[in-house]
């Protein structure tokens, strides 16, 4: 069997790092021809020099001399900045690219890596999010597949195996209601980023740990819930699930509902992805029914995490709206965290500019890319102003 | 497209008349051409008049004359006694059999159908529970197909949809724990036939209710499960879950646990197993999991409970040691239900005949019937001797 090749974009980051792992779990499998990081330069290296790809790829700039100097003996090319990684991202001599990009820079590498005609692994959720249509397109176009890494789309993308979609009547997203679930609305205010960064269930980075306090990721993962199985809004139900052990369900038209149930462990959704159609005999953590005593499940507060509500308006606009939402979002989120804005400012800024800025419906991907642009100057003005 | 034909045999129990309903309800997909039943005739013959089959058989020869009499004039035909359910269980003018009799009678007819080169959809767990390595080789032989009806193994079976047999690292049959899940091990010899048939979560007939009190139908079902899905004894573990809505789960090798989840309610599994593989959008009441507050699991206790262990037991043995449990059981359940024994005599009775009765390997028909003539006399003898 001839080893899978990888790029890997983002590699430094949690889903990368975990990528890495089944990696090294499984040489005889995969092999790692590529990989690209954001900013952390001394893991990057760290992993060059374990995994041996022909090129890397450093965004941050800055960082370049320094990677360069470590791999250039060892014969691996470095390249740097954002048009560094895109170039990686169609380099056309691997199998798959995994895009583990956080937030609206995963989406060029995406739409360039299927341009090129390669599968993707998605857990940049931003890329369908942002240019969903877009993208099921030229997936189309490119005969490529895409692949979700998201553990809740995992969960429905396994329990649709050996179903036909028009025999799903509605999927049901769970998802942990964050650390906040049970905190007064009230109280929401006083949210400071050290409490929004400890979530209940899973260890993930920063971006993605505020958007679940928030809510927004549940958002996100219904706008690209609506891309990735091809369903309609009101097909995507949320509940509320704090023990995070089922990962997603999906409802037949029968009345018969699949859930797809796991340790709160990125791996497994990872290395599904990775191996489609087969499944890797791995052996993370597993389910002990003796230790899991209970199940519980609650509907969503809507008035405290308003942030739902706006993804499935989004998504009922059409056009760049869930655009829009993303990238303010995500300068909200990065906001936040330097404690230059509160946590309700957040979806109070993405509702703001969803009814501030033009939507273009039909959008091309230069389109996507100048909402991004907009949305920047809207939120600069809009923290600007309350200074 | 043609409409389906249909040999129902037990339709005046529990799963005859939600099979009923289900037709009923698709007029234009099933037709019923036989109907058998073992005593109730007034209910035959009010099924017969409405749908109207080709010929009926009627168990208890007492109530030929009636049943002939009432159906005769409106041409259909009626058969009776053991022999005449036999005979409808072979006729080849159907495309499935649904066995739905209850209990060691339903061996025969399942071994009939099978023989005439019919599909089965068994509701008839006995048939597997005494001669899964038979009725399998016969299913090869004649190229048929058999669709389990229990909830369990409904359950399992939707979630090996789409998944490779070889990936499959256990089945987690689910139980309510029936009745008696609570009540200290030192009550159980008071347990009466009135506290064993109320059931928390299932609305079925009096044997498979006492089996559920007992959790012999969970012993049954991991027989059932070993040959329908030819898994080893050691991949089928039990998981006590009282809401009865997770109704089974399947772990595969990477530790991904697929569940099918819904309403307690018998008409799924049915109309799953008539129409597969096609779903039916059929609309009973479906899962609400804003009324679902929390799933609970715990182990079984075996001590409570020995029929599960016993079934294990019989498993490993092999041969007709199987055979052996579910007709002493089933005698047993009847002697129960009548006071003639108490509730641990159930078990207890059941581990007796597999001590003392001899076990044949690689049984043929002829051998599970003598097994079954054993089993009666060995139980008639103890319980003459009790009195």
């Amino acid at each position: 069997m001839n080893k899978k090749k990888l790029t890997l974009l983002g590699s430094t980051g949690s889903i990368g790092q975990n990528t890495l792992h089944i990696v090294s779990a499984k040489p005889e499998l995969f092999d790692i021809v590529y990989l690209s990081a954001g900013k952390n330069a001394d893991l990057l290296i760290e992993q060059a020099k374990r995994f041996r790809p022909k090129a890397v790829a450093i965004a941050d700039e800055s960082q370049f001399l320094n990677v360069e100097n470590e791999l250039k003996s060892v014969g691996i090319e470095v390249l740097s900045g954002r048009e560094g990684i895109y170039e990686l991202s169609e380099r056309a001599d691997v199998d798959m690219v995994v895009n583990a990009i956080v937030g609206v820079g995963g989406l060029i590498p995406s739409y360039r890596a299927i341009s090129a005609g390669k599968d993707i692994a998605l857990s940049n959720k931003e890329s369908l999010v942002m240019a969903g249509d877009l993208i099921n397109h030229l997936l189309a176009e490119k005969n490529a597949k895409l692949f979700p890494i998201d553990s809740e789309h995992s969960a429905v993308w396994q329990c649709l195996q050996g179903e036909k979609p028009e025999t799903v009547r509605r999927i049901i997203l769970t998802g942990s209601g964050g650390p906040f679930r049970e905190l007064p609305l009230e109280k929401f205010s006083s949210i400071t980023p050290e409490s929004a960064l400890k979530h209940p269930t899973w260890n993930m980075g920063r971006k993605i740990t505020i958007d679940s306090a928030s809510l927004m990721n549940k958002g996100l993962e219904i706008i690209e819930a609506r891309w990735l199985f091809d369903l309609r809004p009101e097909q995507i139900d949320v509940v509320i699930h704090p023990q995070s052990i089922i990962h997603s369900m999906v409802e037949f038209i029968d009345g018969s509902v699949k859930a797809q149930l796991g340790v709160p462990d990125m791996k497994l959704p990872i290395q599904y992805a990775l191996n489609f159609p087969e499944r890797l005999p791995l052996k993370w953590e597993n389910l002990d029914f003796g230790k899991i005593s209970h199940l519980t499940f609650e509907p969503l507060d809507i008035q405290k995490f308003p942030a739902v509500r706006l993804a499935y308006e989004t998504l009922k606009r059409g056009g760049t709206a869930s655009a829009i939402l993303n990238v303010v979002n995500e300068l909200a989120v990065y906001a936040f965290l330097d404690r230059r804005i509160g946590f309700t400012d957040i979806p109070d800024l993405v509702e703001k500019a969803l009814g501030a800025l033009p939507i273009v419906d039909h959008p091309t991907i230069s389109d996507v890319l100048q909402t991004v642009e907009s949305g920047r100057e809207f939120f600069e003005r809009q923290i600007y102003s309350k200074r």
